[in-house]
């Protein structure tokens, strides 16, 4: 953990001073709106002491008087107490107790005041709401204040990582093919060019990668102009090589420097319609544009969402490896555990190295979540040298990790028993499973989006009185973001319906504060089923591989059916790793795969 | 059927040119925004020719070139075929060939143009829709034309019905009581009085009821206007009794007269906050406000939809005597039907005639939908005398029926079986069966939506390749419309949640077209099941008393659990209804209800 300075506080307040600036709102991600933003736009994490690994979801409010910091109740614990001792105080952006910053602001600040953020790090969105209620009510909206310039002078670097292209035989797409896609999504938008400024979409886009720009995504720094006659990536030069340059040339890509992008929309022609997102697109950028903006781009996501047969059967491969690493990984644990020496942090750094062992695997795709009982029934739990458990005595140990493989991106979640699982423990392992299953097994009609199907995962889990609270479901990207729209299967409604090719996650789980968790996680891919009078449908088959706890099962909480969807999987699970271990991997996996039956 | 009279068509285009006025809109509903408008406001109807018992949604346009009448799918081969002659043309506002009507509207007018509609029958919402288009695009918007004035000398009359007084001891609550949650539902909103437009809304707050005012429905045509010290009622003196006049005293209820309201609202005092719902308060009465207006009161149809537990136990008894009148019509039909005389609107009196036989039954909730095979397959046929079909032969029997009793109001389907059913028609039947269980057994957490729960009902269908498009629940009121909010269970997100003491129908169906229908629909209430670590939980308790056609199901897609469930709620509709009938009609119910095992 960072020193805690509340001089940086002081710092801030006379630098707003000096801009004649009442109340300024930052908000801790980069001009792209990453979810991860690299560390020279964390700022916020600087200033305030409340930090992670893999970034917090944070947003500020500094006034003379007042210094807060929003945030959703997976950082409540933490916040609280990294916040201490740097002047900043938690607020509540959910649950009962939330308060909006929007409405704190109106209320805190009177007419006349100023208002300031830096309008490279908000979005058109985000600002545009923040602007229409101060106008509301009397108060001066900036947009040209980056609180960090002057007073954080070891402020990181932007990241200047080398590139590397995502090889054609293993993306099955050309950068060719996807610009056809992509103009032809701008002009049924009835704009005729785009700035891409969301960096998985660029991504996507080149077929272009890195490493450590981000942590856990292969995304990199950048911004992409698109229309009929021109292809302009904004990219710092020094993270070029000759084989990017050679590739961008063959698919006609120009290259700008990062920072031009900003006078470069100030100079587009008249009769540009630019499509911009407005989610996704810096206010900043917005404001500069010269021509004639157009609000939309969603489909985008759509395009890189769905995955042609050449990634699919890439997937494939890269979910066999790491089946290899995971079956290493389990056979250490359960051979280790008696001795009482694991601990949640060394299996963490245990379960990247054996995947990193893969030369495809480039980096994991999020921090791996590990956690024993009460750790486990923390979803997002993220294990550090002050938190970390010794994994001893009876338990389930949760386990939710993934790798970034030029193969593709895998995120694989289960729950294992160490010692001996009570009764309650094998139930509700056992209706987690059941829903888990439910899910894979829908059949639905073209359409359907991933909230109708939710209830599938969760209804056995509620019918005994239990509930959680995260998604079932999110997108899954191709060695890009392990988290990508548009669809997700959620409580809450999302509008793109699931389609061939989307891949999701099934992850439905069980948290009891303070005892124990179970989730169990597979990834899925939406494939087409058959076309009957009532249309296309479609089913889920599953692309992760690897056997279930069997011990923590009460087979008499399962249909005959289940029973044999269980092994039948199991089935798969050895027939495809099998091969590719050694014999006493083999012969493990052989038990741990073996049928059940009642 | 009307006779068609393209006259009217060219009546309108005068008085139009009279007025100056380039394009009319017209809606088919009355200046409550009632689902089913009294006749009066049903000048849409008697323009077009596109008409039906129950109303039929229709939305105008005409300019001087142009007559256009937008319906939904429901409606299109009928209004097709009725429009014929008139001067109209059909627009379809869903499906493939859908066309905006507004986007109609700003491309055929030029800048400077003038759009009229009448508006005390648009809300404050869709009006507001049209003159923002029109504001855009110069064309001039004005409310003050109804198009029916001067050319509709046969108009029907306004309902002049006489109200009664819900009895107290039936509702389970005074009207102080109501006023009181209303008030606080209004504070809630910041507003301090408010005015409501939608009948069934002042029905519930008044504890009044008439019949005939709108088919099916016994609410009246009124406003209300609440603050802290005053209760006002729009209403017709003709439809007053002294029964009423009391009862409107003892709850100090003034009396206005109906037409009153818009000069009453336009001399509410400066300091009144009023209350009003855009989407059910009309244009004119949302203009001539003096106040402040509030937009919101969405609460109050929450409000509403809450039934107490002295209306949830004359539930029970009004579905006991549904049951009574089922069990005299199916006995009925399965004697009659080999005679190959019955058809489908004889068998609609039938049903009509043998619940009105009950003095507590006023009404139907709805026109009975009673489909032989093919007609089985149209979700909401109404059959007339030049459709109707002879019931002949082998097949399915659709029979979707309630009533308004003053214990509650009943919605009702079962599909049956004549002659002998095919192996599919067989599984078809039984898979909606599997869905109309699964929906009624979930337990779920509180704050749970009724799409989350849709696919519950659906997923047996969908795995077989087939679908429905219909919701798979609609809320219910208690003496009140058979459709209410704010719940629904549906492929399309609604945000109210379920809550203990709502009434939602549970009616998954099958419809193979030109072959046959099948639908299974029981009411359902929602009540609490128990309060976990997770929070409160809740279940539905199944109300609707009448036994599923055995004979249509196929005992092997069933568990042994869907079994026992079957034959609980067999056992239960017989022990209910077997003491109130007479002993042939107990040995059939007997019958009806035996247990059935694999």
């Amino acid at each position: 953990m960072k020193k805690k300075n509340p001089e940086y506080l002081a710092r801030l307040r006379s630098a707003m001073k000096e801009r004649g600036i009442d109340a300024v709102v930052i908000e801790n991600t980069d001009p792209h709106q990453s979810e991860i933003a690299p560390v020279h736009w964390r700022g916020l994490e600087w200033l305030t002491g409340f930090e992670g690994v893999n970034g917090v979801n944070g947003t500020v409010v500094v006034t003379a008087k007042d210094a807060l910091c929003w945030t959703d109740s997976r950082y409540f614990i933490q916040a609280e107490e990294q916040l201490q001792g740097t002047g900043f105080s938690m607020m509540k952006e959910d649950g009962p107790e939330a308060v909006d910053l929007i409405d704190w602001l109106v209320e805190n600040l009177n007419e006349g005041q100023t208002v300031a953020l830096d309008g490279m790090t908000f979005s058109v969105s985000y600002a545009q709401r923040i602007e229409q209620e101060c106008k509301d009510n009397g108060i001066i909206f900036r947009t040209d204040f980056d609180p960090f310039e002057k007073i954080y002078p070891e402020r990181p670097a932007k990241p200047m990582n080398k590139l590397f292209v995502h090889d054609e035989s293993l993306v099955g797409e050309t950068v060719d093919s996807k610009m056809d896609k992509l103009m032809t999504e701008v002009k049924a938008e009835l704009a005729n060019s785009i700035l891409l400024s969301s960096l998985d979409d660029i991504a996507w886009a080149t077929n272009l990668r890195t490493t450590n720009d981000i942590p856990y995504s292969p995304i990199f720094v950048s911004y992409l102009y698109v229309d009929d006659s021109k292809r302009i990536l904004f990219v710092e030069d020094e993270k070029l090589t000759d084989d990017v340059r050679n590739h961008l040339k063959k698919y006609s890509i120009e290259l700008k420097p990062y920072e031009e992008v900003v006078k470069f929309v100030g100079e587009l022609p008249k009769d540009r319609r630019l499509l911009l997102d407005p989610m996704k697109t810096a206010r900043t950028i917005y404001d500069n544009v010269a021509c004639t903006p157009v609000f939309g781009g969603a489909g985008v996501a759509r395009l890189k969402s769905i995955k042609n047969p050449t990634m699919l059967g890439n997937i494939d491969i890269a979910m066999e490896k790491d089946g290899i690493a995971l079956i290493k990984f389990f056979r250490y644990v359960e051979e280790n555990a008696p001795s009482g020496k694991l601990t949640e942090v060394g299996l963490g750094k245990l379960v990247r190295s054996l995947r990193l062992a893969d030369p495809s695997c480039v980096d994991e795709s999020f921090h791996p979540i590990i956690g024993w009982n009460a750790h486990g029934a923390l979803a997002h739990y993220e294990a550090t040298e002050e938190t970390d458990f010794t994994i001893e005595g009876n338990g389930l140990l949760v386990v939710d990790s993934g790798g970034q493989y030029t193969f593709g991106t895998t995120d694989i979640t289960r729950t294992i028993l160490i010692g001996t699982a009570t009764e309650e423990q094998k139930r509700d392992f056992t209706l987690v499973l059941k829903g888990h299953m439910a899910l894979a097994n829908i059949k639905f009609p073209e359409g359907t989006r991933g909230t109708q199907l939710d209830v599938l995962a969760r209804q056995y889990i509620w019918s005994d009185g239990k509930a959680y609270y995260h998604g079932t479901g999110h997108g899954v990207g191709f060695f890009i973001n392990c988290h990508e729209g548009p669809q997700a299967i959620r409580l809450n409604d999302v509008p793109a319906p699931l389609e061939p090719g989307m891949i999701t996650s099934d992850e439905p789980g069980i948290y009891l504060e303070g005892r124990y968790g179970i989730r169990t996680e597979n990834l899925l891919v939406v494939e087409p089923w058959k076309t009957t009078e009532f249309g296309p449908f479609y089913q889920f088959r599953t692309v992760t591989l690897f056997p279930y706890d069997k011990r923590l099962i009460d087979l008499s909480l399962l249909s005959e059916e289940e029973i044999e969807w269980i092994n039948n999987y199991h089935k798969m699970v050895y027939d495809r790793l099998s091969p590719l271990v050694d014999e006493e991997e083999k012969a493990w996996l052989a038990e741990k795969t073996s049928p059940i039956s009642k």
